[in-house]
């Protein structure tokens, strides 16, 4: 499939913007492309985005959308999303991730990387939308079933090696959830399928000591004993990583995954970013899921994420614009399987076409702030994921009223069985 | 003029939801009345909310959404903001106000209280929009001309002392720009014409010392001296409070207007508002500028308001949804002159009407977290301000196409006269 994208005021990592034809053919930017009348689309000087990567999300997760508020993380766990989690069904699972794709794409998210479990449902979910992603098989043997578990991650990675929009990767929960052990095993299955890593690590304040208290070892250093940090590994949270943690991530070329208002609501603190982009720590930006966040938008993600670094420094030259742009976009790149994040021959083709005649992106001369500062998704008019329109003008590649239906359905079907 | 809202799940102040009919009669809302069929629109279930109340801003200040980012406040002050002002005209002021209001209305905002000048043209751009607002004249003598200014403020309160929507107010910018005797003044305007006060007060850090240091006296004590505290008072930002000051301004009944974007964008800190909430003062919140923020939407204030709250104490049981919401609604009743923020018979007819098949409002069963944690604005579908329909499916009481492209034509013209 061919497509000419005539008139698009495209946007680079540097926030500068410049007009231009885009060509597209067989999924990738390519520079240029013989066109035929049928292949061509004006879009009369809209701004064009790279589709931005949510490097944390929990997709399922939106069926829990607001059901416990105000309360602490591991209270948060045991009491509302553990019990529910015991009890969904196969059907769930799509149900919730569609919900939850749908709010990505239309805010101009076109990646993403979750954990969860029942991929299968999962990746159905994300195909029936048309968004790319890598998913992760949640990995936990607390409760048992620790080898199954394993078993499956591999089984989704190997079965998706040359799927254009979905691969497999491998998601340890956690160094609370998983035993030394396991969490090798977890590891070893990541390098030797050359599969994205990722897990959860350092994200509430109490978590360090207790793990120290149990092992006698500080989590950091048995994880990189194990090899857990490199270029494909994606750290989630890292909220109380210390300077010399940060500069060993740097050297591992792991990627750390700030999600800012997830750890803001749930009063784990904050990632110290500032730092960590002068360590040259390759950070990207996770919304978490929708039960602690509880948008899937990483607009808001940018906005908070440098608002946030500037309320706790009191200072308002933290954070360029540029580093958080390429939080959200290109940074992604480096640890996933997907060459994405950049509008650039080659690159794989997801964009997002914005309405410039916009409240929240005028005046149009100061647009590199308003992507920035006051970016408002309805302005977001089309998305194209693998060169293919996925969202046009408010209509989705799914029923939106029928799945709001099943949707709603499934939460009350799902609270009557607790 | 009358009208009856069939089937309504309104929402109170507690975030309790009820469905019911709504009557509006002569711009209030009525216990009841008697329909005829041309009054009666069925809403068939949708949320209704009151109007959010904006309780700081300066309007015509899209003009500068942008303009210059990651910056101090003094220096953003006076290198890009104040130089722009000297070259202002009313249209550029009219032009400015009309895109905030819009962009106010559209994210469910009905009321606003807003400091700047060429009042007229402000209240000019409210009407045409069909937005409720205090408008005050911003006051400062140390560029001289403060009689001057006070006169205009005095008349402008007069010739809208009975208007429906629009009142005047006074505004002493901030004792960094008025002198002691001229923002005593001020007050005394305030008190003899029973008006809004509201000024800007320990916004930044170097605000208290500068202030000791130049008149030695505190500021809250010397502005508590000429009665500045009082029940028709707002102060904006407080940023640096401390504790004995909270206990003051509880005490005179003073309201509190917490900005936590703009604060926490210039670098300014972050009010200490679970403190001043236990102290029982009552708060209300901004969005300033959008020069500052660079938004103008009260669900992003409410969400990051809290969370940044949470950030900083890395408690997540600060701040309770309720009290949030009381912020963004009924607490502005007490200052202003007009009685808004609650649907509820007696009170003037201002609210919003929300497609509840949202994704930001799914699963429905949870909804009152939806208000606080997820809202999207663009689920708004209608607004009313006194009872009349001001916002309706996308329409606005003035032409968007003919407004963005005066409002861009005003800014290069701006420009170039620099």
């Amino acid at each position: 499939m061919k497509k000419v994208l005539k008139n698009c005021l495209v946007v680079d990592e540097n926030l500068n913007f410049e007009k231009k034809d885009l060509y597209v053919e067989d999924g990738r930017f390519v520079d240029f492309a013989e066109e035929n009348a049928e292949d061509v689309e004006d879009l009369k000087g809209a701004l064009v985005l790279p589709g931005l990567v949510n490097t944390h999300t929990h997709a399922p997760m939106s069926l829990f959308r607001g059901i416990a508020e105000d309360v602490e993380l591991y209270e948060w766990l045991s009491t509302y999303i553990f019990p529910r989690e015991d009890k969904l069904t196969e059907e769930d699972v799509y149900i919730g991730s569609l919900v939850s794709f749908m709010e990505m794409i239309k805010n101009g998210i076109t990646t993403f990387v979750d954990m969860y479990f029942f991929q299968d449902a999962v990746a159905q979910a994300a195909k029936d939308v048309g968004i790319r992603g890598v998913i992760t098989r949640g990995l936990a043997d607390i409760s048992g079933n620790g080898g199954q578990k394993l078993k499956e991650c591999e089984d989704f990675i190997k079965a998706h090696a040359n799927d254009p929009l979905i691969r497999g990767g491998v998601g340890p929960h956690a160094l609370y959830t998983c035993s030394n052990d396991y969490f090798k095993e977890a590891v070893q299955l990541a390098h030797s399928t050359d599969s994205l890593l990722t897990f959860h690590l350092l994200e509430s304040p109490l978590e360090r000591e207790d793990y120290v208290k149990r092992t006698g070892m500080e989590s950091v250093d048995f994880l990189d004993s194990i090899g857990a940090f490199d270029e494909r590994t994606i750290i989630a949270h890292g909220t109380h990583f210390n300077e010399k943690e940060l500069d060993l991530i740097a050297q591992r070329g792991a990627t750390l995954s700030y999600n800012p208002i997830s750890n803001a609501k749930l009063g784990n603190g904050i990632a110290p970013i500032h730092l960590a982009l002068s360590k040259k720590v390759n950070v990207t930006l996770g919304t978490d899921s929708a039960a602690s966040n509880n948008s899937l938008n990483l607009f808001d993600e940018i906005k908070f994420g440098v608002l946030v670094q500037r309320a706790i420094s009191k200072d308002p030259t933290v954070m360029k614009m540029e580093e958080v742009f390429s939080m959200a976009t290109k940074n992604a790149s480096k640890p996933l399987p997907f060459e994405v994040g950049k509008i650039e021959s080659g690159m794989l083709a997801d964009l997002v076409v914005v309405n410039t005649e916009s409240l929240s992106l005028s005046p149009n001369e100061y647009m590199k702030s308003h992507l920035i500062y006051s970016f408002d998704t309805s302005a977001i008019k089309k998305v194209m994921v693998n060169g293919e329109w996925v969202y046009d003008e408010g209509f989705l590649n799914v029923d939106f009223h029928e799945v709001m239906e099943r949707f709603e359905k499934a939460v009350s079907s799902l609270n009557s069985r607790l």
